[in-house]
């Protein structure tokens, strides 16, 4: 009997390291072999499986993307538990390791009450987690975003601008939080953290009297205070964001207006995704998969693993997921120190 | 009497080596001093400059933006030959460099006419001055985008998307031919050769059936065949750009309905101009700057600095000035081989 | 009354971020000043101090290296307590900060007993200090080796080689493990586990067979099994290492022999402890810069900054000191089942 | 028929984005088809040959290593022109590309006087044809060296120490002229320039009593005047390098004596062919690729593809080889301005 294997939901820089780390332990020690399934839960519902040797997971731990693919698709949508049990069963899996983030581990949450031997690694670039220290993914986007910041920050001060710069983040303001400190930026704004403009505009006026070329780097789910009520005439777009264009673009001019320095914009998008993990990263990722086919092996079903300190653990899914790990308002006031 | 420098125009990775090298030969060499005027012709308009001493220009070979500062102030706007010769009297300068783009090289060279001494540094990112074979910046820009292009595809290949990237370009398509031959684009969109969207959906729909993410890389200039209209009736921007978005924004949809493949964009932006310069660039742009002042020691007025082969040379302004380099159509069909 | 700062030791990525952090915390919020000591305790000892202003530290949190300098100067030999108490009287200094590794907090923990208001941010970029879970440097110190050990590779299957990579580590092999685990490595050689010539063969043979250039990963400080009465004979040198040329130089011939392999091998040395930080580091570094000037206003003398999970405490430093962080047995062996 | 094609010496950087662009334009635009070599000219001897697809090219613009192998086997001590000619007929190929070095070339000029049909493109990471303006790989080398040297600066710096760095370049200085230039170096010293440790110590103390931490950069070819002697008794090893250990290792205690600087040293070696080839050396690697195939289609035996400013142009292999292109005097002088 086979262990599958899928990947689910936006890519993120790792996947292929787990999906090594997992294959290499089951083979070599554990004695299993693997079915990879193709695009997340659509391989599983349609039936798009192939065998995973050992040789195809060769050279992947440094490797972006992910070899078997992702999709959006959801099991419930598709068959449901009866199709899945199904398709296991045609395939010759007793049991899945499902990579992916909340949606997918939701799913596999209800999967293992139905009786469907299923153990979860999670994949959130965005840290939004709260039952592990950290996931792979975030540390590579936090690097990129970092290293963009740096780059813009050069033009900014050569025109005397001020820079506006769009990361992920639609719920919580991790990847801001960290790129935002690690760059020297001079003012941070998230989602969990109303804000006005005028308390904007004094961190950036401050910043220009330093002789500085202000940086603001903003989650891409940040709102501005009073803002609310124009998002929600327009509502909303199916991923929850404000339909009225990036944060950004709606920022910049407002800062410009405000503050009578010159703002350009930009927003990051697709690149923080992208590339090559990071060494942290490859290694958080590595552990996970080797950690996953640990829990197979003991049979701990309907568990993920999870960082904790420095230690690899399992949690129940049930425990893990539905609570969104939102950045403290003390550590947001810890780096609110260094604005402006 | 002291040598008066400028950076002018868009910032450009390789000011700040250009205003080392020359200070540093100026000062050890020919045993002269030297003026920095802030914000380009700005400054020298304004009459804004400071003593610029060989300890203030310390590790300047690797760092981005322009520690003097730039604009896009034109002098003929803002007094002409007389307020500059003034300004020059005023501060004891006796010569200048500017160091700028076509437009600067123009006033540069109206100047030179008027009879003050003036030697100029070619900065163009876009690489499109024909007087030279590379200005530095341009390895920069095509590194970065290069780069950027390269993390795009990981997660453009697991989501099996299209992707359009649009990097820098308004005229001619250098950086686009050079970055996408290096990250093994599909597809290639420059101004100078025009394409329907017929041909970018061939090529797209056999980079996919080869079982890529096909990834087309658009220089910002492009227009599509039959779009000029549209374009005209929107009518241009003050940098002579259609006002109609950026291309990549116009692209991605036209490119999904007509392939129906998922498809992304992402305009590079600022990205591409920002960090710290390559070895190529500080290199290149440090020979330029030691050359600029062995241009004004040999009282060369009106000349420029160029690249010819691997030799530094001079050339007449009224030469350099007024013909756009532009990508030959050989070049772009040597490269459009490999497209698809 | 000012507060002191100074760093001591090896220089390691980040130092720059924690000055940083503890005098933009310490100015802004505490209203408090700072000296800067030159070079380590040596600048305390010899009297060597500046008045630390925040314009000073604008800009660092991405800079490698230490504005403040740094040494190997011991305070206890060099006047001890009635010296730096002296010194610190002079520049008025009520309190320290002292950024080192074991032998500047084992200083530092000496001087708060005798009464001397210190406290400790601990530095090691081995990562072998148990009271914290990671410190800054260690990330970067990774990424580097990774980088470095994906570029050897290539060139390693180019030619068919198996290649040696000496990475920092002289008395715990944590470098070694992350780097090697990042980047695939098919061997990995810690001070802490006792391997033999033999084992190093079949897993170096293995990876040939799978038609790999197998790439062994080595802690300085890793002696092989057998090899310490020939280490032990011509005894150690002043840091406690092997006289006997670095631990790649003396591998690489002897995997040659053992194989038949060609072999190649590099040392990273100075390399991993330079340049730019990584964004996780900048990130840990500034909290424990911020944490520190915390413990300085409550008080907390004789404590060090530590990493707890995701949040920043204080340790006592008679606790933090004393006791090496080795890797455990159990992540070694979780490493190697991926070797070969 | 089809067309032979290996890769021959040591590894460079764009090895197989010239196989690629050779494949793709074979393929598609001349309908011609590909024999892969395996290791340079020891698979042609030894007729280890295997059918090179389109779709084994894929993606090999931005990798390193050649997917062919290469070694510095010699077709002429292996059988000579008889043996190539009978491989050849056996594998139906009607001609030969042939990817290498000097040795390589020579190999390919005296293949093509016997009337094999055989075009070359060179490959020197040294950049020490006269041929071309610049080779492929040249650019990387220069790009780490350049990367590594920034790295060590700061470590140096925060120990107010002297770094030594030893990069490639066995009998011309390119690599040391440009990587030192990029990276400010205070020396640059090239086996094309005497130079004696008088001249060394004093563009040291200079960089010292400026405040810096002096950097000197040393092509691995150098010889200390007045070392040749020493250098001449102990011989030289079979590639024409002293037998005394590393010119940096050499170097630096001799500098550390001469200065009282404390000196560290770091020899970059194999780090500076791997990995990743630049955007530069991609889009030149490509060009010559297609070039190369444009070549064989002409039926331009014996010649090999170079770069002349812009363009690629075909060149004689008789008046290609032979004459080291070496750091002309006054390129080497006009970068010693900026030392000390």
């Amino acid at each position: 009997m086979h262990i599958g294997i899928l990947t689910s939901g936006g890519d993120c820089p790792g996947l292929n390291a787990v999906i090594r780390g997992a294959v290499i332990k089951g083979t070599r020690i554990h004695d299993r072999s693997f079915v990879g399934i193709r695009d997340g839960w659509r391989g599983l519902v349609e039936d798009d499986c192939f065998p995973l040797k050992r040789k195809r997971v060769r050279g992947l731990s440094g490797m972006g993307g992910t070899i078997l693919g992702t999709s959006r698709t959801n099991p419930y949508e598709g068959g449901g538990p009866e199709r899945v049990r199904e398709v296991m069963a045609r395939n010759d899996m007793d049991s899945l390791i499902a990579i992916g983030g909340e949606g997918t581990l939701t799913a596999a949450r209800r999967l293992a009450d139905e009786g469907i031997h299923v153990v979860g690694v999670p994949k959130t670039i965005d840290n939004d987690l709260s039952a592990t220290d950290y996931t792979f993914g975030f540390d590579t986007a936090v690097s990129i975003a970092t290293e963009s910041i740096d780059r813009l920050r050069t033009t900014a001060e050569a025109h005397h601008r001020c820079m506006v710069v769009e990361v992920m983040g639609r719920h919580v303001g991790w990847i801001a939080l960290h790129a935002g400190l690690a760059s020297g930026a001079h003012a941070i704004l998230i989602p969990e953290v109303a804000t006005t403009l005028d308390q904007i505009t004094e961190w950036v006026l401050e910043a220009q009297r330093r002789g500085r070329a202000p940086v603001v780097v903003v989650a891409e789910g940040f709102v501005l205070d009073g803002e609310e009520e124009a998002v929600a005439q327009h509502g909303l777009d199916a991923f929850g964001r404000p339909r009225l264009g990036g944060v950004a673009q709606r920022l910049a001019p407002m800062i410009e207006d405000a503050t009578g320095i010159e703002t350009r914009q930009m927003t990051l998008g697709h690149l923080q995704r992208g590339g090559s993990p990071t060494a942290y990263d490859r290694v958080l990722a590595t552990r996970f998969g080797v950690g996953a086919i640990d829990a197979v092996v003991a049979e701990q079903w309907g568990t993920m693993v999870a960082l904790d300190g420095i230690d690899i653990a399992t949690v129940s899914l049930t425990d893990a997921v539905g609570t969104l790990k939102t950045v403290p308002r003390a550590r947001y006031d810890e780096a609110a120190i260094l604005f402006g």
